[in-house]
C-alpha cells in the first residue's frame, strides 16, 4: 500500500521484484511485453482500416496506460460516467466519448467545469425528447453548446433509441436546442447482442439512420463521427461501418476497451473467432495476449484436493468465469513453472479462492500462484495500484487507477 | 471526486443535499440513524451475552467506522490480509485478529513493522507445520513474538485443521517455535455452514479442541481467545460458546463484520431467523436495519417496460441477489416516494442497471433511484467515498475506504 504515487523511474529505481517476494500478495500485475504487443497490435488494426480508436477508459481507468493508448495514436477516449470524464480530464485527456446519456445537475455541473476549456472535445449521447429538454435546459442556461450523438438502440436492449417514432422524438427535440445542442452523429453498442447476424443488423440500422441524418442535413456543420465496437465485435464493426462509404465527412470510431489486457474468458472466445473470420486481424498474426494476472499464495492446503490461495472476489472478476491458476512459483526456485492443467479454481469467496488440487500433487502454504482473469473490467476496479512487470518480473512501473 | 479527505464538520458545512442533486450519482449513502441504531443494536447483544466483539473490518475497510465501532465498545477489529491490517493500523486500530494464515514474505514484513509497536495486539491463524515453520523462522529471525490461534476447518471448506492427526501435527510443530509463536486459542468461521445442526456441530469440536488445548497446556501464559462468527450465526456462536463455561480465563469473541449496513438479501434472512430463534435479540426487539442505497440516476426510459439505470455491477455487489428499487425521487418534489413494489432489477452490466417497469409507470430520465443491495462487503468495496446523511438526505459526513 502506496501512500504517494511514485514516478517510473522510481518505481524502477526500487528494484522490486516480485519472485522475490518484495511486494505484498495478492496482487495484479501487467506484463509490459504483452501490453506493448497488444497496444500495437489494435493499432495496427484500426490503421489498416482507416478508422480510428477511442479505447474505452472504463475498462481500466488508469490515466497512466491512457496517456499510453493515446500516445500510440489513439484519437480519444471513451467513458462511461461524468465521474470517469472529470478523472481522465484531470489526467490530461482532452478527447472524449462519454458514451452515455449524460444525466443529473451534478454531472452535467461536472461536464460543465471542463468544457470551460475550449480544448477539450466532449461528446455525449441522447435517446429521448425528456433528457434531450434536461440537457438544453442545462446547457443554455451555461451559455454552453455540447456535442451530442443518437444512441441507436435494440429491443430488449440498453438505452438507445428503438423506433423510427423515438429517432423523430429526438429530431423534433433536437430542434429545439440548436444552438445548445449539436448533433454529430450516431452511436451503438452492439456487444449485448451474441451472434454475428444479429450485430450486422444492428449495425445496418444505424448506418441507415447516420445516412439520413446526413441527407436530411440534421447534422451540425463540420466533423460527423459514427461510432461503435466493444472488445467483440470491434472487427464486425469496422467491416459494416467502413462499407457503408461515408468517405471523409464521417469519422468513424471504436471503442474496445479490453484489448489492452485481453483475457482469458469471453474476450479470448471473441479474438477467436475475430481471428478465423477477419482478414486484416489474419494478417496481423499473432493476436492479443492475455496480459494481467493476479499473483496470490497458497495460504492452507487442509485437504488432500483442496488448496486455499489468499485471493477472491475483492481482487479479480468472478462474473464472466473464475480466474484461471497459470503459473505456480515456490519462493527461491528459479523460475515459474506452468501450474499443471487440472488446477481449477472451484470457487471464490469475498478474500479466498478454492483450488481444486490432486493428492500428491507438489504444492504447499507460501507458494505462490498467478492466476489469468476474465473480464478485465471488473478485475481493474478491484485495484487502486498495478504493478508492470517485465520478463524477469522486476517492476518497473505502477499502474494507478482511479475509479 | 474529492482530492482531498474532508473533515465531518467540514462535509456538514459545505450543506449538501441529496435530494437537492448536490452530489454527482451514481453514490453510496449511508443513513446515519441506522447506522447508529445497529451500532447499539449489536453492543447491546455482545454485552446480554457478556462476550467481546471484534467486528470484521473487511466489510467496510472504512477507519471511521472502525473508529465508531471501537468507540461503541468493540474490543477490537478483525482484518482478512496484511495490507488490511496495515490500513488499520495507520488509522489508529490497536488490537487486530488477523483472521487468516500469515503467509509470504512481504506480508510478514508489513506485520513485523507493525509489531515494533508494543500497544499492538495482534493475532493470526495458524493450520499447518509447514505454514508454522515459516511463520517461526521468520520471526524468530526478528527476535519477535507472534500471537497464534489454531484455526479449526470442515471438510470440502476453506482453512483450518480437519482431523485429529492435523491438530497434533499444529501442535507438534509450536512446540518447536514456543519462543516464537504463542497459541492463544481457537478460531472457525462458521460461515460457510448452511444449517443450525452443522454450526452447532463445527462450534462443539472447536469448544472440544479448545478444551484440550487448556487441559493439556497448551496455550501460552494469559488470557486465551475462543473466536468465531460471521454475519449470519453469531446467535449461535453466542449461545454454545458462552454454554461451554470456559469462564473469566478465555475471552469469547464474536466477529460480524455486515450487522453496520446490514442488507436486504442473504443477511436479512439470517436476521429473521436470529429474532425468532434467539431469546437475547428477541428482547432487544427491532432488529438491524439496511443502512446503505446506491443512488442512482434514470438514465433512459427506452421500451415501455424498461428503465435504465446508471449504476451497474461496478456500484452494488451482485454476487447474492441483485440490489432492489427502495426510492424513487423526481427532483424537485417533496420528498422521495417508495419505489413501486412490481420495480426490480433484471440485469446489471458494469455501469448499468435494467430496471423493470410497467407501461404506464410515472417514471423518466433523470429521476433518483435508491437501491438497496445484498451482500454489504462487494458493495463498499467499490467505493473510495461513501456519504453519510441523515433523515433529511443531508450529507453530514464523509467515510473513506481503504481498500
Amino acid at each position: 500500500m502506496l501512500t504517494a504515487p511514485l514516478t517510473t523511474e522510481a518505481v524502477a529505481a526500487v528494484g522490486w521484484n516480485v519472485l522475490r517476494e518484495d511486494v505484498s500478495l495478492p496482487c495484479a500485475v501487467l506484463y509490459e511485453e504483452r501490453l506493448q504487443h497488444n497496444l500495437t497490435w489494435m493499432q495496427r488494426f484500426i490503421e489498416e482500416y482507416g478508422v480510428k480508436l477511442a479505447p474505452h477508459g472504463k475498462t481500466t481507468m488508469a490515466p497512466k496506460l491512457f496517456a499510453r493508448q493515446i500516445a500510440g495514436g489513439a484519437w480519444g477516449i471513451t467513458l462511461a460516467t461524468a465521474q470517469q470524464v472529470q478523472a481522465a480530464y484531470t489526467h490530461g485527456v482532452r478527447r472524449v466519448l462519454m458514451m452515455n446519456q449524460l444525466v443529473g445537475r451534478q454531472n452535467m455541473e461536472i461536464v460543465s467545469r471542463l468544457l470551460e476549456d475550449a480544448h477539450f472535445d466532449f461528446y455525449c449521447l441522447v435517446d429521448s425528447a425528456a433528457q434531450i429538454e434536461q440537457l438544453g435546459t442545462f446547457f443554455l442556461a451555461k451559455g454552453q453548446r455540447v456535442q451530442v450523438l443518437l444512441e441507436v438502440g435494440v429491443e430488449d436492449g440498453r438505452a438507445g433509441v428503438r423506433s423510427e417514432a423515438q429517432v423523430a422524438e429526438v429530431l423534433e427535440a433536437l430542434g429545439r436546442w440548436k444552438n445548445t445542442l449539436e448533433l454529430r452523429g450516431v452511436e451503438l453498442f452492439e456487444g449485448l447482442l451474441k451472434d454475428e447476424a444479429a450485430v450486422r443488423g444492428f449495425l445496418g440500422r444505424a448506418v441507415e439512420v447516420m445516412r439520413r441524418l446526413v441527407a436530411d442535413g440534421h447534422l451540425a456543420a463540420g466533423k460527423a463521427i459514427l461510432t461503435g465496437a466493444g472488445s467483440a465485435w470491434y472487427d464486425v464493426v469496422a467491416d459494416v461501418f467502413t462499407d457503408a462509404g461515408f468517405g471523409d465527412a464521417v469519422d468513424i470510431v471504436l471503442r474496445p476497451g479490453c484489448y489492452l489486457t485481453h483475457d482469458i474468458g469471453a474476450y479470448r472466445e471473441a479474438q477467436e473467432r475475430i481471428l478465423a473470420a477477419n482478414p486484416v486481424a489474419r494478417k496481423l498474426r499473432a493476436g492479443l495476449l492475455p496480459a494481467q494476472h493476479i499473483w496470490s499464495y497458497v495460504q492452507s492446503v487442509p485437504e488432500a484436493g483442496r488448496g486455499i490461495l489468499g485471493m477472491g472476489k475483492r481482487d479479480a472478476a468472478f462474473d464472466a468465469g473464475l480466474p484461471e491458476p497459470a503459473l505456480h512459483y515456490r519462493p527461491g526456485e528459479d523460475a515459474p513453472r506452468m501450474a499443471p492443467a487440472h488446477w481449477k479454481l472451484a470457487k471464490m469467496m469475498d478474500q479466498h479462492a478454492y483450488l481444486d488440487i490432486q493428492r500428491g500433487d507438489d504444492i504447499q502454504p507460501g507458494d505462490m500462484i498467478a492466476c489469468d482473469v476474465s473480464h478485465p473490467c471488473l478485475t481493474f476496479d478491484k485495484w487502486r495500484t498495478l504493478l508492470v512487470v517485465n520478463a524477469h518480473y522486476d517492476v518497473i512501473d505502477l499502474v494507478e487507477t482511479y475509479f
